[in-house]
């Protein structure tokens, strides 16, 4: 028995997520399908963690058991050649058996493209979220230093699942500008569902002036959902890298 | 009565291309059909030149003439919202009655973006031309200072049609690299059908060590379509400008 490591990258426009549901085609599902083409075995792949519909990832992980003799490193190509062109497997390696993709991950790191232009993009549709507004990116870029730290961001959160802890540690945001796009990123040892799209349109908020970018510690403080901004498009959010 | 120009972004990923086609929507059938919806009217939408299925522009521009009183600039906003998310009026002014959008062209910069990676990429597949292998850069910029200046380029068109003339100037090209992408943009008076794929297809090869880059001059000189490499494909090119 052998666990493979995969890094994956896919444009998740036409799926329904990255975990297996009834009412679409998710990502797990396709490489689940490519892995049984290629070895014959039906696996359960883990994932590092779920992305939403819409969502993307240049850096997602997953793993899975196999009896396959195909050398690790050799899964990239034959999976490649089984998986539709929105997905693709950037690396597979074998790692030590009790390697797990979800519990093993201490940290993940995030993207989010904002394209603000007051005319909506004909190229970006899939791939950022529009803002038409005027965005004060000093105070986003301001505020955006109060989420570093240790903090219990319920907040934060698209509702109260069964979650362990609502407590996560943010170690690094950055904002970028090249021409009428901002460059997001954030990183973390863990993230809630919907946390950093929540994040971004807090900060979206703030740059149109209808949030203090001051007020973050005090929303942060208040634990509830509705004193955030609206929750960001999925579409303008990729995972960039889970942390081992 | 009243000429109205448009410059137009799309994502032609979707379309048979910009002219109206038997076999499939166009992005100038989309737009006609968005004029209709706003003026009532059935008029007829002259591009400054046809894009090919799968080709994108960010500035491509048209003209119509209508008897609408809708103010001139008013149109962006009234036909983006009968628009599919995929075409996008960046602006529309009134010009001089006698303008045209294609006889008036006197120049074009296209931009075309490679994705040079060994391994293709999920979120580019429709964006950029994919491709595996090492290019050598310095002799890509090298070869492409050859095609500066005034020349008969039959050897980079795909057929040779109604043409009044196959002698084009080329004022200016530049190869830029940011990560695994390469941007290449060229301008010229005008281009031949597929005349910039053609080229990028030649970079590519020389990118490749398949040809010397100093064989441009050469080349050229053959007149025959056979000498020059590939045609890159579509979905990597970008009509980005439209000189008057």
């Amino acid at each position: 028995m052998t666990n493979i490591k995969l890094i994956i990258e896919y444009d998740g426009t036409n799926y329904v997520g990255w975990q297996r549901q009834k009412n679409g085609v998710s990502i797990q599902e396709q490489i689940e399908k490519a892995i049984n083409k290629v070895t014959g075995e039906k696996v359960h792949l883990i994932g590092s963690g779920r992305t939403d519909k819409g969502v993307h990832a240049k850096g997602q992980v997953a793993n899975f058991i196999t009896r396959s003799t195909i050398p690790p490193s050799r899964f990239k190509l034959a999976l490649n050649n089984n998986l539709p062109e929105d997905i693709v497997i950037l690396n597979s390696e074998k790692v030590s058996d009790d390697f797990h993709s979800r519990y093993d991950a201490i940290g993940k790191r995030y993207k989010y493209l904002i394209y603000n232009n007051p005319i909506r993009g004909a190229l970006y549709r899939n791939f950022a979220y529009q803002v038409p507004y005027h965005l004060d990116y000093k105070e986003m870029e301001m505020a955006m230093s109060f989420f570093i730290g240790t903090h219990d961001f319920m907040s934060f959160m698209v509702s109260k699942n069964n979650v362990r802890t609502t407590t996560k540690t943010i170690t690094q945001t950055s904002l970028n500008k090249k021409g009428n796009i901002i460059f997001f990123t954030i990183e973390g040892d863990g993230f809630l569902h919907n946390m950093v799209r929540i994040i971004v349109g807090t900060l979206v908020d703030i740059g149109r002036g209808k949030i203090k970018g001051t007020s973050i510690p005090h929303i942060i403080s208040l634990k509830n959902r509705k004193f955030a901004g609206p929750t960001a498009p999925p579409q303008g959010l990729y995972l960039e890298k889970v942390y081992y």
